[in-house]
């Protein structure tokens, strides 16, 4: 059956590339997405799926029940684009100014829906339903996961998988990893109010600047002595600001920075450390701090029994070498929602140009990927259903 | 004779007064005084003092020939105001926007007049001879006390005397200090590079702001372990900026500062170790830096013999009570200039309002000073040129 | 087949704990091995298997010849024991003062012995060969893996596999991970030279103890801001000793410490990037510094394909359940070295004592560990020898 | 009067010299002097002067009641010696091993005795009293003063003058200064208390090594940043001990150091925030602290008017030249105690020898002076005496 859907899937090749080069023509920024998850509503709506919209704001889910009972597992591709200026030159490029799809959410969502017409097709066969999460939003902060499972897109639902096409890695390998994947990234914004002065008296100051660096050196050892080594963890202090004359003590000094951790343990102490750092720094120099500390999204963790299943059934689809141990992403994604409700797992489908000179990274207004990386996608999605919906026993004997 | 030279200077108070208020009313930026020089001369030539103009500039020198052969003695006054809107209410307010005697150097003019109409008088008893020093552009470096001198003011100078009014000390005190009495003033721009990069990747960059805050740290040490402890040094760092974003790694920073320092020896070393520590703190951590290092006017250093004999001479004028050790002056005076070519001192002469509410520091756009400070600023000056122009030996019988 | 190899290893376990606590009842030091090798050389020629002694000093090579053509792999055990007093209460405690099998060698030891006594009995059927490292020194730098590789210990071998039972992981599991498994521990020692003086003059020095603590301020760079922050490594001074008077300045300072790394790239920068730092900063503050480093043994670098074999093999043993992604061990392994000149890959054998209160970290002088888990790595080293010596495909139609 | 005082201390000079190699010869420590004070006591008495005994402990007092009624003036000189191994090649070097008057305290009491025997003599004609105070215990903290002050030495008393014999001074000259002369110099011991653990894992642990480094990196920002840049001030830390092994982490640090100040306002802020940084440094960073805080003598301040009058004084005595403004001494001297209690002041006599190559610094075992030091000192003393009993009007017309 498995290699029933596959095929079915490469003859769904076509379409699915006319659909990814609609989206790319129309790209939508997130939380205002509007034409996009309509067009997919009437897609999905077209195979005869039954699908809600804006859920959670707007998203849109599909749900196919497959003609036996079993178990419900969900797929989520994201469908919002970036505050970008297309620079590409081909046909399909963007219609909209200043708007692009430049990480491939497009692709994503090409993807799935290629995937639920093919699952469609064979519903009579399956046994257990499929939840088809479509998210928008996913680039924009809380991003639109959250309250797509707020509003219920979870319910009922066993397991979840998704894909992030990447042109990082080659066209054919896909990669994943148990437990963290990628990163959370919070922000924080720190001013020192200190008390200015003429450059000649500092003892009648509170001298902000020189508080503000004692306070940046010091936080080096949150990384360097604090925190488990064995934990990636960056804090970068991107801007400091403080004073404009030479001769005059400033009153005010402002840094932000950023800090990427790949647990909730790490992030915990890190946000922890952080406020004790500069609150006790500033304590300690007569000075005091105000911090607005910005969370994001939490790291991606994946589920150990379910990333042993990708890797089973990756290697099957595409060899074992081509399942590789993928690399942490220092960034973040809001899928790591979906993953702190049901289990499941995330993996990087490789999408590099195979010209590496049109290869460009994410977020680059030149980014572009290999279309038949969403054949590979689509296809290690569709194992996972069809073995996720079967004992896992039956797995390694197929 | 003393007596009489007194008596005479406190006969012509309203006339000082007078003067003073004139060039309050017309006050002039350093380097582009016009009418203050011209106003100067002719007072002078009214007294059949010969008068040479354009000296240095926009200088003005009198000389006073005396009857009696003997040494030469210098008397200078600086004759510049300052780019501040007069806000005081007096009827002798600044009548022109946007520039104010702000530091009193009207006072001084009007002062080295008085004791010039009173020296002339007196010339035939005088032995030697009174070179009267009206200098424009202390306020601005690189200042025209430098010109002067190397237009010749100083040519057969054996000594010279100066002096300032200062609202921070009271009315009837004068106070000077063997040595070293005002700071050296000098400012530095420091530029790294580094190279920016992701926040995610510190690795791949070299972080500028963290190589600047390195430095910073470890400039702290310039005064803390490697000047002489009892040498006063200040080092200020008094404007940083580096990066925009929370989550981009800096490519450049820049900081700048002013270094205070009361020797030439500390002088030379601050800005020795600066450069080393700017330099060899990016060389380690892989940076490059630009300093840009502006020197402005050496300390004032009071000659021994002159200074005891001010002390001497002050202490008959106005009581041993009255004479001060001064404090130290963070700020900086041309005057200095002078003490490196022939022997000298320089004084500060109390001049607060007797209503401590009226009583406003230097450059404060409501400055002013009690005029009957000029009277004890003129009695010192005409003990101080009437003794050394005698032996010393006489002096302390006297 | 490989059943039939299980079999009689689990018919071999009493032998096995008594060849163990044989073992564990007369420890000897590194490269001070003299009864071990004898009695290991003794037993493997009992099995009929032929044996070169003194291998690289005191190692001992047995070589079992399949009879059919093939592969040959190596399999690698270490024999030493640690300068520790046993303080264990059980009827094999060491009966050589101060030594102590305190880290499972006498455990690896029995192991592979086991292991080759079934293959050696098998070695009819087998295709290919197998060579059994039994080797000297794995806790004392430059270790006895190193000398033994020289001497031609791999000479004709295709892949090597080696185990370390480990108290810290539960019976019945095992982990490895491909890639870096365990640290390089590199150490260091500065000695800081300044200039000591007195207390109250700080310019007429060089405070080495600043400079040290300047030092030690800055190297908390190379981890924060210097290094890969997906590639752990840990710098920790663990000493630092400087001066005795408090009123007089040191001129003297050393410090000592340990670098941790996974990647030789990693560990060469950390060096780099040290030295960098101590003799820059001691330049920058007219110091001067001389650096021990010493290398130990490199990181383990397990081999992917191997990697990949152990956890198919064990999953087939064990349970996948029981296949773990083990932990980076920040200790260090000498198995290093024979994976830069051989494929293959190292794995940890979960030993724990099922009394908690009887389980003790490895170097504790309580250590012992729960003897079966000597079966647990025969029968995965087993597995792994007969997989490897197939073809791969065959091993997971197996 | 005063050239007959000088010309009968003059006439003095060889007894002087005698007393003085008399007790460099039997020197005794601090709180353990017996022959010294009763020798002193024995020379007082036979002048006829009113003796009291164990004054504080120790100490000796002398009253000298002169013919007519005037103020009362007290002299000081101490006369304890150093635990130091005399390596002088003299005839009157020290005949008590380990022990040597290495800081002219023999002088000072030679010079004293000299002194009174001089005024003793002249008794009838002077108006008002001398107060001989012959202190104990200069040498070791808390000091002989402070016992003598409170068991009445100073009764009665309306000034003090006492001298230091100096061998970084030229002979002949003498000198002091208003306000501070001599540092107070004060003490502490640190020691943090962090967690140990393994140098693999500082996340479970609190280092102290570390702790104690950026706590010393950030006491330099109490003198570069905090103290009043014109108020002189040296941090030393002396010592800093921290952890055995390279590879463990240290549980504690001890470090050590000693505070310079030149005013009680300075001393205090000083102590305030090294307490401050110390605690909230340990705290920002997990650790607790423990600091040893141990005051020593305040800082000599000496009283305007006195030292109006030294000047004055020791300009006629030996002319203008040889006064000089002191520069601060950075050691402590518990005469400061005495001008806590009533006006007067402190000067330092020149007393190098004429060979540079046998002057030596004090508390240096080959430390020796110039005894004619001990006539300038004594007359000094002698004319202040004689000038302060006079009224101040007379004495500048003398």
């Amino acid at each position: 059956m498995i290699a029933n859907l596959h095929q079915k899937l490469e003859d769904s090749y076509e379409q699915m590339v006319e659909w990814r080069r609609h989206f790319h023509q129309f790209p939508e920024l997130s939380f205002q997405e509007v034409e996009t998850p309509h067009k997919i509503s009437e897609i999905l709506t077209s195979f005869g799926i039954e699908v809600q919209t804006g859920v959670g704001g707007r998203g849109v889910v599909g749900t196919i029940r497959g003609g036996k009972p079993g178990k419900t597992v969900a797929l989520r591709a994201d469908f919002d684009a970036l505050p970008l200026e297309d620079e590409k030159e081909v046909p399909y490029k963007s219609k909209v100014p200043g708007v692009m799809h430049a990480c491939g959410h497009d692709g994503h969502t090409a993807t799935l829906l290629a995937v639920a017409k093919v699952l469609s097709e064979m519903r009579a066969e399956i046994c257990g339903n499929i939840v088809l999460i479509h998210q928008h939003a996913e680039e924009y902060y809380p991003g639109g996961a959250i309250q797509m499972i707020e509003d219920g897109c979870l319910e009922g639902v066993d397991a979840i998988f998704g894909t992030h096409l990447m042109t990082t890695l080659p066209l054919g390998v896909v990669g994943s990893r148990t437990g963290a994947l990628s990163a959370s990234v919070d922000g924080f914004e720190v001013t020192i109010q200190g008390k200015g002065g003429h450059g000649s008296a500092p003892h009648d100051t509170v001298d902000a600047l020189i508080v503000a660096t004692q306070i940046i050196n010091q936080l080096q050892l949150v990384v360097s002595r604090r925190v488990d080594p064995l934990q990636p963890a960056v804090l970068t202090i991107g801007a400091f600001h403080a004073g404009e004359a030479s001769n005059v003590i400033a009153d005010k000094a402002v840094f932000k920075g950023t800090v990427r951790t790949f647990s909730p343990e790490v992030r915990e102490q890190m946000e922890r450390e952080i406020r004790f750092i500069v609150e006790g720094g500033c304590a300690v120099l007569h000075a005091t701090a105000d911090i607005q500390y910005i969370h994001s999204y939490p790291s991606i963790i994946n589920h150990g029994q379910e990333t042993e299943l990708f890797r089973q059934v990756a290697g099957k689809v595409l060899g074992h070498d081509q399942v590789i141990e993928a690399p942490l992403l220092t960034g973040s994604e809001d899928f790591s929602y979906y993953l702190q409700h049901v289990p499941g797992m995330f993996f990087f489908t490789g999408a590099a140009m195979s010209d590496p000179l049109a290869n460009f990274p994410h977020h680059h207004p030149r980014f572009d990927f290999d279309e038949r990386a969403m054949l590979i996608a689509g296809k290690t999605l569709l194992s996972l259903v069809y073995h996720y919906l079967q004992e896992e026993e039956q797995i390694l004997a197929d």
